[in-house]
């Protein structure tokens, strides 16, 4: 009996293919977008999802490098404003479209349309989500893919066909239930993620895989195909080399993919081209991106298994599932042995040898070999007057009502606290205990940043505020990729310099710090603009857990009005001829 | 065995009556504001509501005839934007601090503050409330109880005690699952509230007279007096008159009152006085307020209830209670009897004679005798692209993203439908069944009124979509309070005009208007702004059944820039230096 009844499966594959079609490199794309509310039913059980023009997730974005997206976004939510970032695009020249409430520009209000107009200038897998409150969480994302320009040089690997995944987990629980409980003394956690789902779609009441547990409280999923639910099977030719772009949007989840029988071979990174290397499985930080490349090289009469766990936090939601299918086998054949277990949470043993893997393709750009600045950022949690808050460097970030880059552009010196915020931390802070941080505060300030200069930041993790926890974190810079330098355990020290990667160390926008470790990241000042850099946990960022860095504000020009229509640049600028 | 144990009655007493302390007429009264989300549990059920400086319902104002009330409202949710209507102030020379979104102001983005200055002129019991999207049905309201002068005339009846009771009904859906609901296709009623609350207190889980209940099935509360839950006991002394402000911020209850073994007499309704009549109970609509006198002439030795049922749609939603006590008798006294029975949820005769009786206290202000122009407005419920909204003369108002108050002034033509609305409706139109309007639109143009005219307008309700349903709507106007002329039965005619009370008409804010019947009110147009004329139940006006009348707009001066900071009228008067 199978567990998706065929037919509709092809209608389901014609989908996953369908993206815009192409009108060619440099040209300029034009997409109408309606933000509002809808009833959804991602993993089977309906809830409220924030989806854009009826679609959850949101319409996938194709394009080629160099071309001009422009997105004229409406809000159509009935009392919230809304914003929309373009994760890993670095928005050169156009800092107000990266979609960051109280960074780059003042959310969209209810009934208005923003013009997002930016340029896509790099291959790679990317991914779009919403940058205010926890919107992302409530299901505003989706996959935006680049492709080479018409003309350039191809891909440096070859494949016959693609397939898209973008991967997020999701909450029964109102988001904005979720953010009363985080913001509230007694804190309430929001917990484990229900579900995990591919392209939107997981299973919360049934698994495809329902034969192979030991339990018998898992029902198998009787699905017909055309649920929003039904899992989209990836169907492939025999013989063949596939691209599975694989870009995590999660809120929460650390998630770890592999493909029953195959292996895997990593082609690219956060839109950056990686030196190939095979393996059974892949860990996916939120934020972060992969394509690999799969060989479709065994029997051709069965089906396998893609599965994809959690990782790095107990975990306490199924494996996210779905099929692997060689034509013409039918779809609704299961295969012969249960999906591929996923590592175990904690084997961060595991975790950190694929990490050190991911190294620069040959001839990739290199970093400077010294730096100008070196900014260390301890990750800690802390009690601010009893609420639980994450803070870097003792600080809790609490995004100020006007955006900075209007405030920084314009010198509205109260719009933001004006001491820059520390670059260290104190010498003896033992980072194995819970922390004894009695100053931390909550504060806005800005690391001021000129132009054209090297920076090292070294994110320096934790113990958190329970007795020999240290979680990771995945540390997400806007306007620009980094290098990844180095990770390392315990404390980082002037010795653990010598260890870095300064020969191949890959391009990325996103890199995670594991328990109790330091991951060193180097990159160069050279995009004018406001840019937050923050762990890419909705709930840690809700919390505090977050940087703002400005770059030479001053050679910023041409900021829309409506990006500063609010808090003090609103009004600082409003001239009627009424007084 | 009491439902209340003793002990923290006290201690309710007190905070029933301490209300911010008063400083002299003509004073300003300073208050600071935070709005934001919070855990609460109204009806012994945990919910999120919007609370103020964490409480719910918001803060009590008390101020005296002729004080300027200062809120700096601080907007702290967390994607929202908010905006506080003064429900019953007229807003004379302040129409920008109506707080009314879309019409008054800028909703008031997140983390900014607003400042609402504005003058009570008139003793009466107001209450505010949230004015964007449904942000009052989630709990964004409170009291506003404005005293005589100093040094006037005191009030035209005589008490010794007064006690306040705000009601609302709440549901244990969020408001955010509603909107979409309300909003969908299909169609998602919201359907009955769970619970009625009295100042913000109900009980849905239990009863506190399920002594006297037939079935089995409902729980005796079991409450110690200081859940957030527990009933406010209204504490008396035997042989006194108290004076009992009752207003309605429900969202969709049409509510009835009765004291048990007490008669009322009602001396003032919406913030004017009336001439006083003695009823068993009365009917309170959705934005309606009145005060009556009690005489506790009773025997002292027992309690007797206060119960508050629902009228006008089928009710699904049990009584609110709460005790009249006579000190020193103990609150844990349980009465001999049930409490008393509310009218048939129907019997529109009870209604109808209630609304009657309620004439103008002697030597009131008296409507013009002749009025300029006469506005018609039907009632309809449609069906627009398969979507079910309410319609006034066949549009239903879908609000702009630029205030009007703003486009108005600055003739900011494309800000909304130029075209004035109708001012009738087709002779033929048959109100008795259900409508036959394929023209219904979306729209959200304004009646223009030249200052210092008399305007009349008939309240012409209709039959709904379904055959025989005809409901009942309590309309309100913003800026004004007008005299209601008269209710009648069936279409309005000319001959109908005969019947108006020209003689004692009462003055208020809110009026019905009764199943398949009229309503005729008349006001004269001496304030400029732009001010909401609207259905008071929630979600009827989220479906968009309001118009909205333009006043001498040419002649407001001085509205707040950040009123002004969005849609148009934000990208109109931006002016960068950048540029």
């Amino acid at each position: 009996m199978g567990f998706l009844r065929g037919g509709l499966v092809l209608c389901i594959l014609l989908l996953l293919c369908s993206f815009e079609r192409s009108f060619g490199s440099g040209k300029t794309r034009h997409l109408k977008w309606d933000v509002e509310y809808m009833f959804w039913s991602p993993d089977c059980k309906e809830s409220v999802v924030m989806g854009i023009n009826g679609q959850f997730p949101g319409p996938t974005i194709r394009a080629k490098a160099g071309d001009t997206i422009s997105v004229l976004l409406t809000n159509k939510l009935h009392t919230e404003g809304v914003v929309i970032h373009w994760h890993g695009i670095r928005q050169v020249g156009t800092p107000w479209a990266d979609g960051t409430a109280s960074i780059s520009q003042c959310a969209i209000n209810p009934g208005e349309t923003f013009d997002y107009r930016f340029v896509v200038d790099k291959p790679g897998t990317y991914f779009y989500h919403g940058h205010f409150g926890m919107q992302r969480s409530a299901g505003l994302y989706g996959s935006l893919i680049v492709d080479v320009a018409d003309g350039d040089q191809r891909e440096p690997f070859h494949y016959d066909g693609e397939f898209n995944m973008l991967l997020s987990d999701w909450w029964h629980q109102s988001v904005h239930h979720q953010e009363v409980g985080l913001s509230s003394k007694p804190f309430r956690w929001i917990g484990e993620p229900q579900t995990v789902l591919i392209n939107g779609r997981g299973q919360f009441n049934c698994s495809l895989a329902a034969h192979f547990s030991n339990t018998t409280s898992t029902n198998q999923c009787n699905l017909r195909g055309n649920e929003q639910c039904a899992p989209q099977i990836l169907r492939v030719l025999p013989n063949k080399t596939y691209r599975l772009r694989i870009a995590s949007t999660t809120a929460l989840a650390s998630l770890n993919l592999a493909v029953g029988g195959h292996k895997m071979v990593v082609v690219e990174a956060d839109g950056n081209y990686v030196q190939p290397f095979q393996v059974e499985d892949i860990d996916i930080y939120p934020g972060q991106s992969y394509s690999v490349l799969i060989r479709t090289n065994q029997e051709a009469s069965k089906n396998y298994w893609i599965s994809i766990g959690v990782r790095g936090r107990r975990p306490q939601t199924p494996q996210a599932l779905t099929l692997l299918n060689y034509a013409p086998t039918s779809t609704s054949k299961i295969p012969l042995s249960p999906p591929p277990v996923t590592p175990a949470w904690n084997d961060y043993g595991h975790s950190k040898s694929f990490s050190n893997k991911i190294l620069a393709l040959m001839g990739s750009q290199k970093p400077p070999i010294n730096y100008d600045r070196r900014i260390i950022l301890l990750n800690t949690q802390n009690l601010i007057d009893g609420f639980i808050k994450w803070s870097i460097n003792n600080i809790s970030l609490h995004l100020p009502s006007t955006p900075y880059l209007g405030s920084i552009k314009y010198s509205l010196k109260t719009a933001f606290d004006n001491k820059s915020p520390p670059e260290n931390f104190a010498s003896d802070y033992d980072i194995m205990k819970p922390p004894v941080n009695p100053n931390t505060t909550i504060g806005n300030g800005v690391y001021m940043l000129p132009l054209n200069t090297t920076v090292d930041v070294i994110l320096q993790n934790a113990n958190a505020l329970l007795t020999n926890v240290s979680e990771i974190h995945p540390w997400h810079l806007h306007g620009h990729d980094f290098w990844v330098l180095g990770y390392g355990e315990g404390k980082f020290t002037k010795e653990d310099e010598k260890k870095f990667n300064l020969k191949n160390p890959p391009l990325r926008n996103t890199a995670v710090i594991f328990p109790h470790g330091w991951t060193a990241l180097r990159f160069v000042t050279d995009n004018p603009g406001v840019w937050a850099f923050h762990c890419h946990i909705e709930p840690h960022l809700h919390m505090g857990m977050g940087v703002v860095f400005a770059e030479g504000v001053q050679h910023v020009n041409g900021i829309p009005n409506q990006a500063l229509a609010c808090g003090l640049t609103g009004n600082r600028f409003m001239k009627t001829t009424q007084n």
